[in-house]
């Protein structure tokens, strides 16, 4: 079973590695690029077989080490369960 | 318009950092992780209005600086478009 989890910045915390892909693009001549916000993508394979248990571990998973909670947003998808995001 | 890119390593390519978060995962007590694989989620804020032109610009982001075609793969998705994958 796979799992999909998405870690983005809050809103209101600056990115400055955004910032620099946004300034990037800017000298490569891709103009109109109003704002650039990057996070982390990550797959996990567990062996679990129930998705909505697999999601509640995915999602202790993120709250104990993949995301920051103070500056970081954490959204979970597992095959065949809507999306548990955590704000 | 809001784009969405995942920037992917290509299958076959080693991820040393996925690995670390997968045996720290183990040491937190999570059993039964199989893999894990770390990429980039960047949201793009553009100032175009047709999300097909803004699919392909967005594209060529990727191919010029986003991603590293020799070992990553890249997807975009658009607001009202469908998404562009680009293994």
């Amino acid at each position: 079973m796979k799992a999909k989890v998405h870690i983005t910045l809050k809103n209101g915390v600056l990115d400055p590695q955004g910032k620099a892909i946004q300034n990037a693009l800017s000298h490569l001549g891709f103009g109109g690029v109003d704002e650039v916000r990057q996070g982390k993508y990550i797959e996990i394979k567990l062996a679990d077989t129930d998705p909505a248990a697999a999601k509640q571990r995915v999602s202790q998973m993120c709250e104990k080490l993949l995301a920051n909670m103070i500056i970081e947003n954490y959204a979970v998808e597992v095959e065949g369960e809507g999306a548990l995001v955590r704000p």
